[in-house]
């Protein structure tokens, strides 16, 4: 079986649960289960020749804690017993076709800002575990019962950088929906399919039951093959014993059901054992093949999805230490606080995703960005645009920041799309593609939209599709370039007309230079808007702009019966009167 | 020769004084000239005769002052006078091929509001003397020596109503280069165009050579052929006796580069001879045919033009009785004073063109609608836009309006086209083309440009070029109709890239039931610009329009450096700030 052509085109089925099962075969408490790879290897050859026989297609190693900091405990090494549990698995698999999955699970520390661990301390501890399974013979890597995307993140690309072998990730839910570090079943999707892992789903959490809503959800939001591997319900203790209540027949009905909506690799966790994979046999026959949803763009933090294809999204331009004083200076000391300050301003003013701009030439900008990214971290919801020359500082941001952001920006110059497009496919970004190559910047539309075919053509070519591009056609001052002014609009169109990309403006320049900015950008806001705008990279707290586009969501019929506006509108006129005039508010002119 | 086949074709000769030659002759101080058709036949035939041999193709008949109210003074009818006239002019030319022009001079009392005659009573007097002219065998009608607009148009429809003869109509002009009531040449020929007369020129006026600026002033407006009879200088009076000081070789001189830039018509005024006639032969060598000028469109006063081609065109929709107490008022009293007023208010706020509706269920709206027109003349100086639903009003409105005026509105049914088409070809008016018919106002684009293109084709054929259609595709309010809003722009812009036709749009609707309705309309106000908007029907007072317009006009490259825009905010942040606050004005945000 090749796994990555299999995947998505039938149920495929992994193993039950090793924990429980080695409870059952009399493990004792206090005992390291991983330990058991060294200590007591036949039983665990017979727990993965009894689920290979009871039909599992994959079975995983027992190495779910077989990290360097879980082994302080052992007297063995990370290496001893990742080898020992992959050739365990082989032998138990040989002749079989079965696959070994390396077991991955959470280090066994909170990362930061919760807790200590720091994201290149957790990548270490996984790139350990993945170079020696790799090494040992895993067919695959499954990185499971992750809580926080942060640490995934890690995992996945620990083993993405440190082998070939195909990613599963799954992590774990709790009753409201989200993983313990507030991440929803959605973000989840987005944020492992940017880095381009091959499975995704969700593992232990809740009974199979429970996890529908969520497995709902992340099909919703994703094309990739999803799995579930269900606890046998939610665990009650009995007597200090864990009792999982769902019988396998349970658990086969609603994997049918998850067979139907599209569920390509199932299996089982807490509770489950090679009874309930021999019954999930049966659900093959109920699988769909799912049809690609037609996805909508999303950027996110870990806590915050912003959708890009629905109404305008503003991206703060106010984290830039230029022209600003307190902020260059706290950029110099090192301090995130004042970013954090300007990130909370522009949100409640309407901004939906922040630009980060860390270019001062005395600070060094990767470490800085990092600050600023582990700062804003559960604090500042609002997904981030990374901006900077330096592709360095780039790489280092989008490595760190647990979600889906944006690149500011490529540009048609062969040495930055050299640069840039293979950090931005790396780790599934969105990309700034600015409409300007080594001719500096077209006078017309028609030059404009040639370097936007360019920029699309050649980021085909580092496998990064049209519709990850938010293409800006850049607009010049009025001051200066009057005649070019509404050139950018028309490649703005042609670019919304004839292409997948999205579109997107550093909109203030216009009035760069000319009294009376803020009539002039809010003018060609509206202008812009009409035209074909998707995002605009703008003060949200300038005069007008809020309000055009809440204006514009009515017109455009994205604010459905105005909804929106009249509420945005009377709250503003409560602020304005300073009490509660609220009568006049709803009154037409 | 065919008149109207071959005007424009070559240089064409008419003859030179009348008046002045009768003076040569011994004309006696007091004699009514035109008496001399029946006391003195033979003199008035040497004279055309003179011409006639010194190489006019044209000889114009002695009936300058030959209407009912002139002749008074006479024991004469026009009739007799007409008759006798025409007769000896034809005797005079018989075998030569010679045509001749009825000659109509002004009525010789002046019109309204500066003097007593009234529009139909002048048109009266003219109808006249060309039922009987061209009963007795006129060749063609020239009406010259005019200086109000209003008698020139009253004169002009006299002409086309009741004969099918060539209508040659010349003005008179003074140093200033308008006419003595304050018509600018371009407006003389806009307004002539209009009414489709075959020639159009300048008369009498002024020397040759001080004529040549106003010449090229009606070139670059019109490409209807071009006529002048000059006088041979301006006169000087030497012991009671105008003398003119330009001699025939120079007079030749001049009209040589008339016939250069392409004039077609050439005769003399007061103090030509048959010696200026017989010199002109030479300039018909310089003759250059002109090439069809690209002519802008415009719509005017008889002292203001607007054109319709360059920056938006404000339409001020405020003279409307509809939800004004005080205009309905005066309304139902015949006062038109309150029309008045919201007219200056109108555009001292900033608006191009007034819409003038006087639909009210009580008043005789043909009367009303006079009454404003003559009250507004020489008063307000905006071009008007008439708005009925009635035809007989826009009719009586048009016939008495001295200027370029827009009918609000025609619409896709049969029966409206039927009935506004006609009167908007005959006056030559641009008329806004609403996209609704028998099937109501289409939901999407597509069903309101085919309304559209039904508009344009059947103005076709009535022979309206497209040019003349002011397109309206319709806003529906977003309170009911919310997703209809954007098809509107979609079938503006498809009117503006695919038609000739103007567009216009009632934009306030947009917000009608919607509160905060100001930011809705100047926001609509700034995407319809984006989509093409070339004139909007809309109070010029409401909050942000004109704002929204002079920003538009500088991101669209027409306010050139952003002059006005600068210079309309300066003064208004004066207002605003009730002193000399002004350096803070010119400050960017
Ligand atoms: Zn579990
Ligand atoms: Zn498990
Ligand atoms: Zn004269």
């Amino acid at each position: 079986m090749d796994i990555r052509k299999q995947i998505g085109e039938e149920l495929l089925l992994f193993d039950g649960a090793m924990g429980t099962m080695l409870q059952t075969y009399g493990m004792k408490a206090g005992q390291n289960p991983e330990a058991l790879n060294l200590e007591d290897p036949e039983l665990l050859g017979r727990i993965h020749r009894e689920y290979v026989e009871a039909g599992a297609q994959f079975i995983t190693t027992n190495t779910f804690g077989a990290n360097a900091y879980k082994l302080q405990e052992t007297s063995y090494s990370v290496a001893e017993v990742i080898t020992a549990a992959v050739e365990i698995a082989k032998a138990a698999t040989a002749g079989t076709g079965a696959k070994v999955a390396l077991d991955i699970g959470p280090v066994g520390k909170m990362m930061k800002p919760i807790g200590l661990l720091d994201f290149d301390q957790a990548y270490d501890y996984f790139r350990e575990q993945v170079t020696i399974g790799a090494a040992a013979g895993a067919d695959l890597i499954l990185i499971e019962t992750m809580s926080d995307l942060a640490e995934m993140r890690a995992a996945v690309l620990a083993a993405k950088e440190n082998s070939n072998l195909p990613i599963f990730a799954t992590m774990t839910f709790t009753e409201d929906g989200n993983t313990l570090t507030g991440t929803e079943p959605e973000i989840m999707a987005l944020s492992l399919d940017a880095l381009g892992v091959d499975v995704l789903g969700v593992n232990c959490s809740l009974g199979p039951k429970e996890l529908i809503p969520i497995i709902k959800r992340i099909l919703a939001f994703t094309n990739t093959p999803v799995m579930v591997q269900a606890n046998a319900g939610i665990p009650v203790t009995e007597a200090g014993v864990a009792k999982y209540n769902v019988a396998s027949t349970d658990y086969l009905e609603v994997a049918k059901e998850l067979a139907v909506l599209g569920v390509s690799v199932i299996g089982g966790c807490c509770g489950t054992t090679p009874e309930y994979i021999r019954d999930l046999e049966q659900a093959k026959v109920s699988f769909v093949k799912r049809e690609a949803n037609k996805l909508k763009r999303y950027v996110c933090s870990a806590q915050k999805k912003v959708c890009l294809d629905g109404q305008i999204t503003l991206i703060g331009e106010r984290i830039n230490p230029s022209g600003n004083k307190a902020l260059k200076e706290q950029f110099v000391a090192g301090n995130p606080l004042a970013a954090i300050k300007v990130a909370f301003e522009q949100v409640q003013k309407g901004a939906d995703v922040l630009d980060v701009n860390t270019s001062l030439p005395m600070i060094d900008e990767t470490d800085y960005m990092t600050k600023i990214i582990d700062g804003m971290s559960g604090l500042v919801e609002a997904p981030l645009q990374f901006d900077s020359t330096k592709p360095e500082v780039l790489e280092a941001a989008l490595r760190r920041y647990s979600g889906v952001a944006i690149v500011n920006s490529v540009n048609g110059k062969e040495s930055s799309m050299a640069e840039i497009y293979p950090i931005v496919q790396k780790y599934g970004a969105f990309v700034v593609a600015l409409c300007l190559d080594e001719a500096g910047i077209p006078d017309d539309a028609d030059g404009r939209t040639k370097v936007a075919q360019k920029l699309i053509d050649r980021a085909g070519a580092y496998g990064i599709g049209s519709e990850r591009l938010l293409v800006d056609c850049l607009v010049l001052t009025a001051a200066a370039q009057q005649k070019a002014v509404m050139e950018t609009l028309k490649a703005l169109r042609w670019v919304k007309e004839n292409t997948k990309a999205l579109t997107t403006l550093g909109l203030s320049n216009v009035s760069y230079g000319l009294p009376f900015r803020a009539l002039i950008n809010r003018t060609y806001f509206a202008m812009a808007l009409t035209s074909g705008l998707d995002t605009v990279i703008i003060n949200p707290g300038a005069d007008g702009i809020v309000d055009t586009m809440r204006a514009f969501n009515v017109l455009s019929g994205q604010d459905e019966g105005a909804i929106d506006y009249i509420d945005y509108n009377n709250k503003k006129a409560v602020v304005k009167s300073d009490g509660p005039k609220q009568e006049n508010a709803a009154r037409s002119y």
